[in-house]
């Protein structure tokens, strides 16, 4: 579950958000997105957590497969949705990772 | 509860992990963690969610902020008791927030 990343450098999509009331469609399109994120060119790896906060953090092999993931058209499309239903507030920050270290 | 970091460009900590079962000290330590980089030169902000995996992303003005909270006293005392009694595995990664965008 802890994502087997590649040593750096790589970068990283950090997504903090609060969600709505309600699952509105979200659960299965949240799995949509994981499955097709996972088939998208330069993904490294995913670690999400939820509680009050929710916090995704997508792992990249460059800066071009991350736009290339935004600009994804079943993914424009949930991006719209999350702005008209399920997230509250979100944050996006890119990233590049400079070392890690595990344990 | 999303960080209200500054404009971009800032250093971010992302701290994955996976708990052992039971606290042995670990809300209490934890807490008192959480006040001291609070307190920390060049802390911005922190943001943090658990399920099975926990993910905890501090937010940091520069390497060299990072570099002087990883070598605090108390939090060199709580690293080690993390390896040794709360964590089972962990990742930390050193990035560089390049962008950022809200909604």
């Amino acid at each position: 579950m802890i994502a087997k990343t590649p040593p750096a450098p790589y970068y990283a999509v950090i997504f903090t958000s609060i969600r709505t009331d309600g699952d509105n469609g979200y659960e299965a399109m949240a799995e949509e997105m994981d499955k097709q994120a996972k088939q998208q060119e330069g993904f490294l790896g995913v670690e999400s957590a939820r509680n009050e906060l929710g916090i995704t953090v997508s792992y990249w092999k460059s800066l071009e497969a991350i736009k290339n993931w935004k600009a994804n058209t079943d993914h424009l499309v949930a991006q719209k949705q999350g702005r008209d239903a399920w997230y509250a507030h979100y944050k996006v920050r890119i990233c590049k990772v400079e070392r890690d270290y595990e344990f």
